[in-house]
C-alpha cells in the first residue's frame, strides 16, 4: 500500500476548515503521510521567545490540507485512522499566552484583572528515552515525562457555506484538543460539503486533560492516517473508536452543554450498536461512561464521552471499519 | 486495632450537613464499620417500584452521621481513609426520577416540555462473579457488570451556620458523586466547625462518571474506614490521595467553574508538595492532568481533576498520612 | 393602622436564611418599621476603610428578622408590601472586595491572576435634593446620582432544614439584589416552614443592574412594609407585583438558567392570571418580557423576567392583594 | 439627500456574515432604503403552516446585503443609523420551531424529551392602530400590541477569513437581537475586511426581551438607514448609541460571559467618554447600568449594558457622529 507524502509551505498552511481550495484530491483508501507545524506555526524556539511578542494570533493553528475525497457527499461519514504520529522537531513549547488558557481571564471571560505572566516553556525531545522534559521556568524543578503524541485540530468543512476558524471544536471536528486522538484511533465525521475538504494538525508531544494553560506540549508532527468513505450515516458529532473504547465528542460551552452533546450522541450510537431504547441506553451509559474533559480553553469547550467495550457485548459502527482499518495500518 | 460498628435506625439518617446533633462523638485514629442505606432510603426494590410513586423527596440521599471528631476545630484537616466498601444488600436500584437527571430538563434547567419517562431499573448482585446485571425495561438487552464500590456522599458541617442538603456538593465535600470515592482512598477535608461532624452515605455499586441519568447503581453499603486528624492546614477544597494520584474535587456551576476550582486547587497543592511556583505548577498540570467528570446531575456539578504520582518525583502530603493509613487498614 | 418598629442590636442581627430564633411574632397585617445595617454592617466609613481590612467577611449581609408569622404554614404565601425605604445614615458605601464581583476572578470563577485593587467609594447622601455623590478614586469626576432605594435581599427559612447564608439568592428569595424591590412593590413568597421566618436587609440607595462590582451604593435603611399572608397557593419562585408589572426572579448559575426559571415561572404565573395554555403564554410572553438582569456576583446570578400590564387585559392575583395593600398602605 | 432603494431577489439574499459578493458598492454617507425579507423567508403565512413542514432551515435569516463600502478598512468604525424601520406586510409570524427556543431543549442543551409542540401565531398588523394581534392557539385570548420594529440583525464581515452564519451574534455584530436596533439607534462596529460587507435583516415588528420562544413577530421590514465610516477607532464589540444611553452589546455562552463583554466594554468606553480609570467606571457603572438580556436563544446569547446619558456629564462618541447623523436623518 503506497503512502502519498506531504509536506506544505507556510504559504499552503490552511487556518480555517472551509473556504480554501485543496490542498491535494485524494481516492477514499488513500494512505497519507503529513507533516505539520506546531500551532505558534514554529514561532517559539527558546525560552526567551515570548508568545506576546513572536506569535502572530492571526496566523495559529495552522493545518494541514485540506484534502478533497472524491465521491464524499454530504450526508456521508468521512474515516480518519490515525496510524502513527511522530514527533517532527526535538523540542515542543509552551506558553501561558496573555487572556488566553483556563486559569485566567479571557477575551470570553471577561475581567479587569492584569495578564499572567508571559512564559514560554521548552520541552527537549529524548528521542531514546521517548521523553520530554518539563523545566521550571519561576521555580526549580525537571521532570520527565512520557511522549503521547496526538493531534489538536481533526476536521472537515462546515455546512452552510460557513467558514471557521481552525481553533474552533464544533460538530464538523476541529479544535477538540483530546488526547484521544492518538495512533490507533479512528475518527468518524459527518460530510458537509463536496470532497469533505478535511485537515489536520497541532500536533501535542503530550497534553492533560483540559489543556489548562491554553497550550500542550505544541510540536510539529508526521502524521501516518488512512483516510476511508462511508457512503451516508453520518454522525450528527465526531465519533471515535479504538480498541478499547466506542466515544463521541461534544464542543460548547458552557462545558455542561459539551458534556450533553457528547453523552446524547453516545445514546444514539449505542441505538445502532445494540438496539437499544434511548432510555436503556441512557441508564447503562449512566452506569459504565468514562469522561474526560478534553479542553476548557478554546472557542468551545469539549468533553469526551468513552464506553469500554469489554464491558459490553460485541459490536461493530461502520461494518467493522474500525478493525479493518487497524489490519490495513499493519501492512503499511 | 478495634472497629465501631454502627447501624443506623431510619429516625437517625441525616439528610444534610451540619444542623444535626452527633450520632457518636468519636477520637482521632478511630476505625467504623457504618451501613448506610441507598439514595431511595431503600423505596426502590422491583422495576414496579417508581421513583415518582415511591420515592419522598424530601427524604433522600439519607447519611450516616453525623460524627463529632474529638479535638477538630475550625481550620484543621479531617482525613477519612475508606478501607472497605462492601454492598449491603443484594441488588442496587436505579431510575430516572422525571425532572432529574443530565439528559432532561429540570428544576433549574427549566424548559416546558414533558418529563422523560418514569423508569426504575434493578440490578441483580452476584456476590460470587462480583457483577451487577443490568436489564434493559424498553428494549431487549443484559449485560453483567463488574461491581465497583463507591460512595457518592462524604462531607463535613459547613461554615457560617449553614446547614446544606445532603443532595449539594461544595467546599465541605458533600454529594460529589465521583467514582474516586472507593477503597483505597483516603479524602482530606477542611474542618470548618468543632467536632467536624462528618457523614457519609449514597453508597453506589457502580457509577459512570458524570452519573447522566441522575442515579448510580444505588446499594446499601458496608463501608470501613479510618478517622484521622491532621491539626491546621485546611484545604479549601476536597482533596483526595490514593497510592497513585494526587487528586482535587471542585464543585460548581457551571461545569467548567467546577473544574476551574479544582484545576487551581491542585496548582496551590502541588506548591505545597513540590514547591512550585503557581505558574509552574499551572504548566505543568496542563501536560499531566487527567479530568474525569464526577457528576452533571447535583445541585453543583463536580469535576476531578488529577495527577499521577508516577510521573512526579516522590513527595508526601500531611506527613505522608495516606501511606500510614494504608498500612493501619492492612491491619484491621 | 399601627407601625411596630424595631431597630436590632448586632447581636440580634441575622446572617442566614433557616436558623434563627425569631426576633419577633406577629400577626398577618402587621405594619413593621425596620431598620437595617448596610452589607458591611457599617464598616466602611471613609476611602481610607478597606474592605479587606475592616469587613468581617463572616458577618456581611446582616438580616433583620426573622419574623414569625402566625398561622403561616408551608405551602402558604406570604405577602410583603413594602411601603417606604429610607436611607438611614448620610452616607453610602461601595467597595471592590478583592475576589469579589462580577468583572474579576472569584473563589468560584478561578484564576490565578491578582486581585483588583481594594478600593472603597464612599457616596455622600444630599437629603435636600435625594442624590448620592460618586467621586472617582482613581482619576477625576464627580457625578451626583438620584437615591432610589431598594433592597437587595428579602428572603423566607428554606425547606428541607436547610440554613443559607444571606449572601444566596435562591427560591426562597434572599439577596436577589434586584432594584425592582422598592417602595411600591409586593413580594410574594413560598412559605417552607411553620412562620415562614423572613427577614429582611441589604439597604441600597442606588444600584445598577447586575451590581457588576459586586456592591452597591450600599446603605443603612429604614423599611416600612406591611406583612400579609395568603392561605395556600405558594409560588415555585419569588413573584413581584407593582402597579405597573407583573414580575418573577430566577436564580441559578449559569444565568440562562436563572433566566429559564424566571421565564417559566410567569408562564406558569399567566396559566393562572389568563387561562393561558403554557404554550400560548410562552409564546405572549416572547413578545412582551423585559429582563433585567438582577445580579451577576452572587452565589446564584438572578434574572428579573416582567411584563407589563397595561399591554393586557386586566387581571387580579391572588385575591387582588397588591392593590388592597397599596391602599392600606396609604392610610400608614 | 438621496436614498437609494434596494430590495433583493431570493437569490440575492446573504445567509452569511462574509463569504459573498457585494449587493452594492457604496460611498461613506449613502442613505439606504433596504427590503428585507423575514426569518422564515416568508414561508409562515398562516397558523398552518408549520415550521418543521414549511421553514428549511438551511434558508433562515436572510440578510440583504452584503454593502461594500468605499475607503473601509480593517481598524476602521462602521456606524450605520437606522432611521425608519417601517412593516413590509401586513402581518408578522412567530413559532416554536422543534428544538429551537430559551425554553426548549435544543441541539446544545441535548436532552432526550420530545420537542414542544410545533406552533404557528400570525400576527395580524393594523396600520392605522401601529398594533399587531396575537391570538392564542392552544388557548382562548387575544392581545393587541403596539407595533415596535426593531432589526435583530446588523453586522459585518468577520477577521480571519471565516464566514459566519446569519444566526450567530458575535463580535462582529450578527444576530444580537435586541429591541434596541431600532429606529434612532446608531450601531458602530469594528471593520474586520476592506469594505466591511454589511448586511442587516431578520426584522421584527416587536420582541420581548430574551426573545424566549426563539421567534419574535417575523416580519419582512423596509429600512431607511445612512451609513458612515469613522477612520480607525474599531470597538472590540458592538456599541450603540441613541438620544438617552450608551449601550455595548456582548454575546457570549454562558450569558454571563456575554454580560462580561458587555460590561467591560462599556468600562472601556467610558474611559474613553469620561477619561475614567477603568477601576472607576467599573463603580460608577455598577450603580447605574441597566442590562436588559437580548437573546437566550440564538447560537451565542446576546446582553446589552446600557448607561443613561441624563445621568452623567455631556460628552461625545466618535465626533458626535449620534447627532449628527440624527441631524442628517431628519433631512431625509
Amino acid at each position: 500500500m503506497d503512502v502519498v507524502e506531504i509536506v506544505p509551505t507556510f504559504e499552503q498552511y490552511a487556518f480555517t476548515f472551509g473556504g480554501g481550495a485543496p490542498l491535494r484530491r485524494i481516492q477514499p483508501g488513500t494512505a497519507l503521510r503529513l507533516w505539520s507545524d506546531d500551532a505558534f506555526c514554529g514561532a517559539l524556539r527558546s525560552v526567551k521567545d515570548l508568545s506576546s511578542e513572536k506569535v502572530d494570533l492571526r496566523y495559529v493553528n495552522p493545518q494541514t490540507g485540506p484534502f478533497y475525497v472524491e465521491g464524499a457527499e454530504p450526508g456521508d461519514t468521512l474515516a480518519l485512522h490515525l496510524v502513527a504520529l511522530e514527533p517532527a522537531r526535538d523540542f515542543g513549547a509552551s506558553a501561558t499566552i496573555p487572556f488566553f488558557g483556563g486559569l485566567t481571564s479571557t477575551d470570553r471571560v471577561v475581567t479587569l484583572q492584569d495578564a499572567l505572566p508571559d512564559t514560554t516553556w521548552i520541552y527537549e525531545l529524548d528521542r531514546a528515552k521517548n521523553t520530554v522534559t518539563f523545566v521550571a521556568a519561576h521555580s526549580e524543578l525537571a521532570v520527565e515525562l512520557p511522549v503521547e503524541p496526538m493531534l489538536g485540530t481533526v476536521g472537515v468543512a462546515p455546512p452552510g457555506g460557513e467558514v471557521r476558524s481552525s481553533l474552533v471544536p464544533e460538530r464538523f471536528g476541529g479544535n477538540m484538543d483530546t488526547p484521544q486522538m492518538r495512533a490507533g484511533t479512528t475518527c468518524f465525521l459527518g460530510v458537509n460539503v463536496e470532497g469533505a475538504l478535511f485537515s489536520i494538525g497541532d500536533g501535542h508531544y503530550r497534553q492533560g486533560e483540559g489543556e489548562a494553560c491554553g497550550t500542550a506540549v505544541e510540536g510539529a508532527m508526521t502524521t501516518t492516517l488512512i483516510v476511508e468513505l462511508v457512503k451516508g450515516g453520518a454522525p450528527a458529532w465526531p465519533r471515535l473508536e479504538d480498541d478499547t473504547h466506542w466515544m463521541t465528542v461534544g464542543s460548547s460551552r458552557p462545558l455542561e452543554d459539551a458534556w450533553r452533546i457528547g453523552q446524547a450522541e453516545l445514546v444514539h450510537w449505542f441505538g445502532e450498536l445494540y438496539g437499544l431504547h434511548p432510555m436503556d441506553a441512557y441508564q447503562l451509559l449512566s452506569q459504565i461512561t468514562e469522561v474526560p474533559i478534553a479542553n476548557v480553553v478554546d472557542a468551545n469547550y469539549s468533553a469526551v464521552v468513552k464506553a469500554r467495550k469489554s464491558l459490553l457485548p460485541s459490536a461493530s459502527a461502520y461494518g467493522g471499519l474500525h478493525a479493518e482499518l487497524r489490519s490495513r495500518a499493519r501492512s503499511l
